[in-house]
């Protein structure tokens, strides 16, 4: 099985964490495709990101999608951009990193905090969160307190900021699953997890393994109506 | 007064109507600019269609903007494509067609309904509605019955679907209000408003005094959060 | 146009202070009529209060609905009392302050907060907020800290109450756009949002403007079905 | 026990319905005193008429309190009219008979529907049904086919009309239970649950029990905040 | 008239308590006959244990149906466990004691707190407000601060954390109702009541009373379809 | 890895054809264990039945804990029943088939609708719906038309009349996605999908990938609230 994890951004440094989550959640038989955008911006951090990333997402994928034989897709950005787009352009299955870690929840425990590291962010996280009909299991959408920059001041830095902001939410918030949410704080999950004592979720590998599992079971987007094939005579 | 009235694709017709729209609607001291997509499709009928026109309305946008002394902008497609980047890529207030008369359905029944011209096109609305809060007035999202395409066979065809399809959705849903979804329908609001009897709204009329009142007001988007200017310098 | 502006309760003092926001706003071809109550509360501040303003209300306008020609009615209480009434009883479009302001604050920022004078108002706003669909976007209904009383003790106390406690929900509670509830707060507008750097709403120039623009557009109350006229053979 | 069933209108005979209801309800402690509006109308079926009905109300209970030794009180009209202002008003325990009886429903099967005399009071319904949290069990406010007027033309058509429309609610709606919502209908609840074989539900009888409940543990309406009482003074 | 009330756990102790209350607050007329189960948990505090009493319940109803006279059920825990399974197994009706207290407290004003005394039961008791369509009224499930324990340290000091907890959710919650949340709890509420000054409910009282009042005006559980009687023939 | 499928009833048939199913869904290295209940009845098909299905399944899995070796558990039974008491007895992943193949819904369209063999299980499906979060996205939960005995008169009866049901809620509710509600009908996922053209979703194949996935990735229950292991010692 083939999957193409694309990142939606210009970053060579996070497409590299990206594709290391990804191989590390494949099963076997699965070979696991990394790319990123040749334009827009290094990470996207408001709508106007997202605007111009499910532009330059969609470019890539049309214009790919006559030699691609990939058997699903993975967008793996937090926000989830262009997703419904994605599910009509393309045939075979299609996963946010988000929406994966967002589902995955439910099965884990009754309420789950998104740990978020910009302010702005809060509305695209939570209209995610309401698009998955999850609003009533969120605890929080928490921010790490001081300054996020600090998150570039050193891995030990960063992981003291993350353990202080998981155990307020665990404790004030009644979260009982965290997500990590955006590529700046994806790699910690593990790390996170044993030093918390809850699940910690990472969006990547919650999509590879959903991915996969849709693919293996024949089951793709529904083209019957919604996310029937674009009119392309249009254009 | 002026305002920026964008045809968020690049129908030369469509434009035309929306510009007539707008100027009916629009104050003695206001001036209508209307202006339409350099690229892209002849209109927008799913989520990879409002991802290209997002784009493309953005980057107009953006490339406009040194120049532009705009007092408000207006998003001229039932699919309000691309508001919240472009309330962060302008300092000025704007509005999208379809917001605007949901809002303003508000104030004038109880429930209403939007007559749709494409199936697929109900996530879309559905999703509008929703992030406006109305769902709780939604009568329903109705299609005339049968072919469409009958639309196209003439303007007496055209009237009497619309009436049979008002008639239908006041009578069984409940609907005490009309909105028309999409450029097709637009022309019919007055003659609709007549031949049925309750309030028939054209988004951009609405979205036009609804962008005057916000500018004379003096007042703008909110610029301390989710609608700060992006960091252009990612790019 | 003639607009009457209908401030529903019996103090001079407040339907002056409405009267100059409402002129404020008024476009130059708007004739303001201003009037209050001729009995009744000062000010309405509880349920009780409003049974009696909204029968004072009807019963006015329908006293003088033989001679009237107003254009439109604005009913200028944050309270909102008697609005379903008053769009049975006349023909005209018929706006409430508090649901003007609400659906002008979802074209400006992502969540509001509303600013209130006293705890017991609290599910009177919480029901209009609801009513409006506005529920998912409000950041709180937020009361002053302290003695409210510290209002009536100076201009100065007031202003630094303010500036507190919207300072305040902008921080905790992500508000990004700010309602002040109760005439007790109105004429704080543009100094509040001054200095706090965010929108913050008049309901009455709102209403005012968007009066305005429904009587432009020939639009008003659907009269089908919830809204028809009173049978009045019953009483 | 001393228990104020008031009929908010000024109709003698549907006073009388009202108070056969409630003594046929009453346990055998319980006095039961029955009494209407003097001015309004005849009867309630718009918001008009709600606002003038709950001031007659109001007036009167106020009006009679000084003398008053009652234990609870009663509004006995099914669109609830003046409920948070009587909650302010006196300090016994109020109850209206389409919040009783949309209660009681919960307990007796999964979904419910409530028969309408006028299609505009569909609004009014759907409102109260909102306020007690029971949308989710709502199976359809429905309108009997046909000329509502059919009612009055004996209690032969009356019974037919009200069997039809009960069965075609539980086989279409899923309605497990009925209410019937409005006083035209009310006296058939026991020939109706009789003839088509689920709980149907007289708001009256409901809400006698329910008043006599509350007083009977000695609980009463929470003064701390929403409904202390009026601040008179500011009349 | 006859009551049966079923403590859902194996606690003699608890039992006496719930029978206490039951009978404080039955009608004269009302014969109250109070059990408990043999086997399973002493009190049930969990999901599992839920499985367990809902189990042992519904087997000793069955045991018991072919000789029992009960003209209403009440189930004495504040989970509520099993209720529809009794509406299918019974004829009478059935009533749990925290759905009870639930609809009871929309009577007695705008919003409720519940005090738990186990953080692990929140998710349970957050399902039962939401299937009572509480949710809009809940002000807050709040836990006692400091160690749970300390209500085994004898009364006074039971007491005082009620205390401080009550009036800390009034306070910072908004609550103006008060429920207590379990049986370690409940028989503090006319004392808590009468300290903080707010509505305190008992589910015990509430269900005794709604019990009567359901069995008196001779309603029961719809049979036509969700609640029907089991096929036992599966067995 | 280990995965142990539990059929929540005494029916072999049932019991093969869910293995049948799970093995078809696994990957190469997952071992399938499936079993069924000792007691209990031949299927489940209402609440009471759950409450005994829900007891016998944990009182397996808990006898059976000591020796058991399995990296997941699956509850085979559309119910999905005990699953928050399995989430607290085990210390593995557990997932139940409905909340599985909705979940999976979500990635594949818009709207589902749920076939359902039985009205009365409406409510329990329902429910699974709504704490899924599933609400919005749900088109209908439809039963077939006529009898639905006809479904044991053969299987060309049965797949006529799931073809007509599911063409019927794809144009008439707009369903883009099939899920099969129940062990009668779920062996036609496969024909059913090819013969209507949207995906028909086999609740065990989805369950079966899922708990493959949350296992591989070394996730499971989280244990610091509300799943905790209960308290053992109070029986």
């Amino acid at each position: 099985m083939k999957i193409h994890v694309i990142n939606p951004n210009t970053s060579a440094g996070m497409t590299e964490a990206i594709r290391r989550s990804a191989l590390a959640a494949a099963s076997s038989g699965t070979e696991i495709f990394c790319s990123c955008l040749e334009r827009g911006p290094s990470y996207a951090s408001c709508a106007y990101d997202n605007v111009v990333v499910s532009y330059e997402l969609l470019e890539k994928v049309r214009r790919e999608a006559a030699t691609a034989d990939y058997d699903a897709y993975i967008v793996a950005s937090f926000a989830d951009p262009g997703l419904d787009a994605m599910r009509e352009v393309v045939d075979k299955p299609v996963v946010g990193i988000a929406e994966a870690a967002i589902h995955f929840a439910a099965f884990l425990g009754y309420r789950f905090s998104i740990i978020n590291s910009m302010p702005r962010l809060e509305k695209i996280f939570m209209d995610e969160v309401k698009a998955a009909g999850a609003g009533q299991r969120l605890a929080a959408i928490c921010l790490p307190e001081g300054d996020v920059d600090a998150f570039l001041q050193g891995e030990e830095t960063a992981k003291r900021i993350l353990v202080d902001t998981a155990r307020k939410t665990i404790r004030q918030d009644g979260a009982e699953v965290i997500l990590l949410g955006g590529g700046m704080l994806s790699g910690y999950a593990d790390f996170l997890s044993e030093a918390v004592g809850v699940p910690v979720l990472d969006g990547v590998k919650c999509a590879v393994r959903l991915a996969e599992s849709l693919a293996a079971l024949g089951l793709s987007t529904s083209k019957v109506k919604t996310f029937a094939q674009p009119d392309y005579a249009k254009y």
